[in-house]
């Protein structure tokens, strides 16, 4: 029995016979992943999940053969987001490469803060980030840019920066120093642009919602007058966050429509790129990212999503350079000394909002040598391919309607299924009531069989609706197809 | 020549092999990272380093093998944060388990915003939030709380809470519709205290500074006094950060003072224990943190430093129950549906100021499991035994000064080494000039050799000295003898 060494480490074959089990457990499960005769998730409620292992932590010690135990039972209940027929969420899949990647980042256990810490790492960020300003267009992939815990957190610091470059005092004087602020973002855009504004002290009602036409897309009209509107009550319009890739719809904004806007009135534009800005990648479908280049202050761009990086690996690109750290840095002399015996530029850590910062870089990096840019490519073109696949197959299928009309900009396609027994419904009201029930039940089922899952939504005055959504490159046409049979045969009874 | 297939994924014999090349990679390199023959790191300069490989990102793949070339190509030029004689940063050493519960997180690769997508990692935050809470001794473990991206983030999370928790309506309205606030946190406190202010758009200038006696612990009676004079101008006292355990001295705040005057003027009370915290696990040592049950707000902690858990893992803990939610929360219908099948309290996305959060628990709580309480307590315990090793060592030796009198409360000891030709140099400025500069030039050479390395930094008006820390558990005494040893003999000549 092994029991574990409290206080020193192990001796090196304890250590490594020990790893090499996990790996074993881990090599299974990715196989199995992989599997689709496997279930996506061994679905268990809360309370019972708790109640069907032990979870407790103890003050005595376990022995490693318990670990491991442990390590099973933990992957036992675990959703398999790399299974191709798992699409409830804009991250699924499982990238070797980018896994193999993950493993030696945790190995190399550091913090990106300084160059003297990371020297690699902080390289490599460096090197990333310029291919992808070069990759957007800004002249000589000049500017700067970090990766942050997510596309929440760029999108914050871009709201954060936008008011720092209009009014610089902010940060020592703090708001009151500050007109009343207004920024801009379409009713589809991502949730964060008003958490944002909550945490920075702007405020959720500075947030001005912006129509979107039909297909989800910011109406650039709807933008001026509400702009003009703001400037009438004596807000001063800061800051527009145009989406790049809606969260529920994929409906990419006019880009160049809303930028022309923002010179005009002199507004920060920025652009929400999480969901959709790996699309730059791919020469077929990059126009729908038209005037990015524009944006002049920043763009948020989550490579774990579209690109299938493990997450968490998002990236803000920032046009100016030094801006960042003007805005954010506070000289902590014991972490960033400046008699250091090498170049400081490369000492990053005092242009975040964080002080230790996790490596999220070596996962894309890794990747984009073992695909090449092609291969990123090819790897989003196909995602489209299986998503207007799958819009061609439902759109005049019976029993099903689109939310919006035409071929989905992204890999979304929204949908309603509507079982055979409401599908003459006369009563409207009647049946959008039970309509809206169809998605959860269906969605339930799923979870208790495990077969597959997706996500539903309502939005607006839509009732629940099912976004479906291709980021996995294990998918295939079949497992469309599956997807398909599966719903229409948990939800026939309804 | 295996090429990486730039679409689907790899065949499964394929996958295994290399993710069985790159594990035997990893394993040689822990091998080597324990190995005190070994060099902490092989330096080069920024401008070389970018020169001795190839870093860049092209249009085309690279094969299989040359993906594992850039793998071993990584890690031999990074730094060995496991090396027992790596003294740098608060974060050191490496834990097999905790080391095989970041490969098992990488490989689920799930995203903490729901239950439906992160089951058993939601249940266990919840579960091991909940024993900290109960370590602090909060009634029954009650409150809430979040593992954050870092102890900044955290700090900043609890200054929003606090401010939130007084003037709720600043979510909406932003900071115009709230009086001038002030924060006091001391002189040493950490700089994410004044980066929190700038971006929540308090302003720098409304963080004051609290007078540190001569070991670093803030003054009570110099808090009160500044609080009055806040008032009298107009400011409304808000948040009080105090810290345990400052970054450079180590310093614990008298938490039990600071807490009357809290509760005296009602000003939110929050304790920064990023660093010191996990001292609460040791029966020997929770003495210094005496009071912090007393935070009526929020502790931050972070397992990864003094607990050795790989980056990132930083505990945010809350005393009231709903109060994230209330502060945070946006109702995103897309991610957080109030109509699933399962008990929605276990969706923890919306308190977050994140949107998808990185799976930090896995490796706090199978360390947990393995070590115990008590092995966490023994390991801490180690460490602050070798650092009153170091201090006992140093403290009358020639050639030596101490920062600050007396035994330090936590690892850090602050010193100046004095080269054998200032000892007993009389012209005072010229000394402080000269010694100004003997800790930068050793740290270089230290890393030039690679034998070791520790930090410096001025403070205040105190010249460049070493900061020692210790939180690696595989130090030992010998590792403390060594280090002396070097600074010496990289040093006699300056």
């Amino acid at each position: 029995m092994r029991q574990y060494n409290i206080v020193a480490t192990y001796s090196l074959l304890i250590t490594m016979t020990f790893l090499q089990e996990v790996v074993d457990i881990l090599l299974a499960y990715i196989t199995e992943s992989f599997d689709r005769e496997t279930k996506v998730i061994d679905f268990h409620y809360p309370n019972e999940l708790l109640q069907r292992n032990n979870w407790e932590l103890q003050d005595e010690p376990e022995t490693l053969d318990d670990i491991l135990i442990s390590c099973r039972a933990t992957l036992k209940y675990a959703i398999k987001t790399a299974h191709p027929r798992y699409f409830n969420q804009l991250s699924t899949g499982l990238d070797m490469v980018g896994l193999a990647a993950d493993w030696l980042t945790s190995t190399a256990n550091t913090n990106m803060f300084t160059y003297e810490v990371a020297p690699v790492f902080v390289l490599l960020e460096y090197v990333t980030l310029k291919k992808m300003r070069e990759i957007i267009g800004w002249e000589d992939g000049r500017g700067d840019g970090i990766f942050s815990p997510g596309g929440a957190i760029s999108n914050m610091y871009a709201m954060l920066l936008a008011r720092f470059k209009m009014f610089p005092e902010v940060k020592e004087k703090g708001m009151s120093s500050v007109p009343r602020l207004a920024a801009f973002t379409s009713e589809h855009s991502h949730f964060s642009i008003k958490k944002g504004a909550a945490a920075l002290g702007i405020g959720t009602e500075s947030v001005i919602c912006i129509k979107a036409d039909e297909s989800g897309k910011m109406i650039p009209a709807d933008l001026e007058r509400k702009i003009l509107e703001a400037k009438q009550k004596g807000f001063v319009p800061f800051f527009v966050s145009a989406t790049a890739g809606t969260t529920v719809y994929g409906a990419f904004d006019p880009l160049i429509a809303i930028s022309d806007i923002c010179k005009k009135y002199q507004v920060w534009f920025h652009v929400d790129g999480a969901w959709g800005g790996s699309l730059i990648m791919s020469r077929m479908h990059k126009w729908k990212l038209d005037g990015v280049e524009r944006s002049v202050l920043k763009l948020t761009w989550n490579p774990h999503k579209m690109m299938a990086v493990p997450l968490q690996c998002s990236a803000l690109l920032v046009r100016e350079e030094g801006l960042m750290q003007n805005c954010n840095q506070m000289h902590a002399c014991y972490l960033f000394q400046q008699d250091k015996h090498y170049d400081l530029s490369y000492d990053t850590g005092d242009k975040a909002l964080q002080c230790g910062r996790h490596v999220d870089i070596f996962k894309l990096w890794l990747m984009w040598r073992a695909k090449g840019t092609i291969g990123f490519e090819a790897q989003i073109d196909k995602c489209l391919e299986l998503s207007e696949y799958l819009y061609n197959k439902i759109k005049d299928r019976e029993g099903y309607e689109m939310v919006f009309n035409g071929k989905p900009q992204h890999t979304n396609v929204c949908f309603w299924y509507l079982p055979p027994g409401m599908r003459y419904m006369e009563d409207k009201e009647e049946k959008k009531k039970r309509l809206h029930k169809v998605a959860p039940v269906i969605k339930a089922r799923m979870m208790e069989y495990g077969t597959t899952m997706v996500s539903y939504q309502p939005q607006g005055d839509k009732v629940n609706f099912f976004r479906m959504v291709i980021s996995n490159p294990a998918a295939t046409f079949e497992d469309i197809d599956f997807l398909i049979e599966e719903i229409e045969r948990l939800g026939q009874d309804l």
